[in-house]
């Protein structure tokens, strides 16, 4: 099945976005509790080196795929573009991603979708999830640093599992900043562009989502932040990128998606493993919320592979039952599969075929 | 671009099978010599739990990935699945292959294509390479053990890089090995299906393609090796595969394809590092081949995606000079990079308005 842009918006069109974005957060917490699941960190070549565009926003590229498998049912593989000069040499977004899922069985490429948008929704899912059971679940006030893409569904993902009255944000570009408001309008909350230290004074609840380059960060000073505050840090997924500040995660417990990922590339990298909290996995599953929040916590989000298997399931579902997606072409006839050019040579004569019947 | 395997046939129809294989033999000795290309080893998940179909064919199936990319330009990721239950249970290939190339500079999908015909004849390509830089270039008797689809591309790649006037056969399935001559008749090349002793002693150029299962090999005995034989072993592939015997690779000059991958799942695996030779790519660049040509050499192919990533280019280039392949479907419209939900408000818009046109 090949799933466009168009037939995710039909999707879209036909779930709703509040209603996809609830049986994201629904489904991503259902899949910590499976143990049918098996992830590899993500790896990936470093692609800043094309000069002019990519220097100008100041970082390096990234390209990455991230493997999760459904054992014995699916292998999920997602490659992800980060390239922090898109949106201004390209008009194209930060984060570009492509899913392909594969039946274990025959090895068989069953669907290819792309995950630009599903990256964004399912980022936004695991904070849902994250905050659901780490921050208090009357808070009322969301603060969001750096109003990128990826913070629109922050902060929708949010308004579905929280109680929001008021979005607080800041970009360090003020363009970014006063464009985000109209962003985030569907989802009825009043957002108010301030200045950092006022957000995080105010904030009960923050996600930092910025392209901080390595080495450049921290985004936060975490100086007056609420002593119960939640953080979902999802910016930091790069060796030495780091959207917190030491002494912040030395007082928090500092909850990671993805354990051997988040001590790579996560906030985690800055902590010894001894002093990394339990993994968002284990809060779910073993229940560890209640007694966590009313502490300090941070949800250190580096980008889990289970989060776009389940997404990019959920999408194949939603195509499957309202009959949108194109069947991927494959071999056809009586193929012979101990002969490779038996593959050519038949499609040879299919075309022919197909061109004579035309 | 998507490009099918209908496309791949208009692509042979046009070049040739030879044409294509002395051009795929050409480019991946090039890639050996290029300095800007870089390649990360194959990992994959164990797929082999779904019962009956695997476990009649005695051994555990595989999906992995193979990335590699031309530095600033070009990623690779091929996704192969090895299934040896594939051809009795589902009469398709037991290697079936997806290749997608990826732009570095935004990380946009590029081209996807079925890459289970290009793996074969890469997987031939890079035994001729191997072949003309340390086997004796007046051989003219090629010994091939398992006689399945990867073997029909190894007789004809030799073919191309040798005087070759005679192939003995032989794979321990009957079935396999009587209909291999039909299979590749089109070289015009004589086939003797032989017993194993009498391969092993005529033999002056050997391929190893088999599905033995890990614990199982080797399939070769080596007792009757003529001393300056030269054999590519391409079925090592997996931690405990193994088709040549201990000894055998004692007394030879081991060249891998890749040695980090080859330590880990190849013939190098039953060898100390230091014990084993030169790459291929070290024989190539290097003009070592005079110097091991009389010697008993093995080249250890365990797949390279330097390979993938050559044959997918020399795919893209045909179907864009004879214009075939289907444009991939992209984001369209003046896309908002920092609203995520843009992107499917603006495709939906352009669903609508294409429905309305139709």
């Amino acid at each position: 099945m090949l799933i466009t842009p168009e037939d995710l918006a039909a999707i879209v069109a036909d779930v709703g976005l509040d209603a996809l974005m609830d049986e994201s957060i629904e489904e991503f917490e259902n899949a910590l509790h499976d143990g049918d699941l098996d992830v590899r960190r993500r790896d990936g070549f470093a692609t800043g080196r094309d000069g002019a565009a990519e220097g100008a926003a100041g970082g390096a590229g990234m390209l990455e795929w991230m493997p999760a498998a459904r054992r014995g049912d699916t292998v999920a593989l997602k490659v992800v573009g980060y390239q922090p000069a898109n949106p201004r040499a390209r008009g194209l977004p930060t984060v570009l991603a492509t899913s392909t899922l594969y039946d274990c069985r025959s090895g068989a490429l069953t669907a290819i979708m792309d995950a630009t948008f599903t990256t964004a929704l399912r980022t936004g899912a695991a904070s849902a999830v994250a905050t659901r059971h780490l921050a208090d679940d009357g808070s009322k006030v969301l603060g969001v640093v750096g109003c990128g893409a990826q913070a629109v569904t922050q902060v929708h993902a949010l308004s579905r599992v929280l109680p929001l009255s008021r979005v607080l944000a800041y970009d360090r570009d003020p363009r970014v900043a006063w464009s985000f408001p109209g962003r985030v309008a569907f989802t009825g909350l009043p957002v108010d562009v301030v200045d950092l230290d006022e957000l995080e004074r105010r904030s009960e609840v923050l996600c930092t989502a910025t392209s901080v380059p390595p080495g450049a960060g921290p985004v936060l000073t975490g100086l007056e932040l609420a002593p119960a505050a939640h953080i979902n840090a999802i910016g930091s997924d790069l060796p030495g990128k780091a959207e917190l500040p030491a002494g912040l995660l030395a007082r928090a417990v500092v909850c990671p998606d993805f354990l051997p990922q988040a001590l790579v590339e996560g906030e985690c990298q800055r902590l010894a493993p001894d002093r990394v909290g339990p993994s968002l996995a284990e809060v779910v599953a073993g229940g560890l919320g209640d007694s966590l929040r009313g502490l300090l916590t941070v949800f250190d989000s580096t980008g889990y592979a289970v989060q776009d298997l389940v997404v990019a399931e959920t999408v194949l579902r939603h195509a499957r039952r309202i009959g949108v997606g194109s069947p991927l072409p494959t071999f056809t006839g009586a193929i012979d599969p101990l002969d490779p050019y038996c593959l050519v040579r038949r499609a040879t004569s299919a075309v022919r075929a197909g061109a004579a019947t035309r």
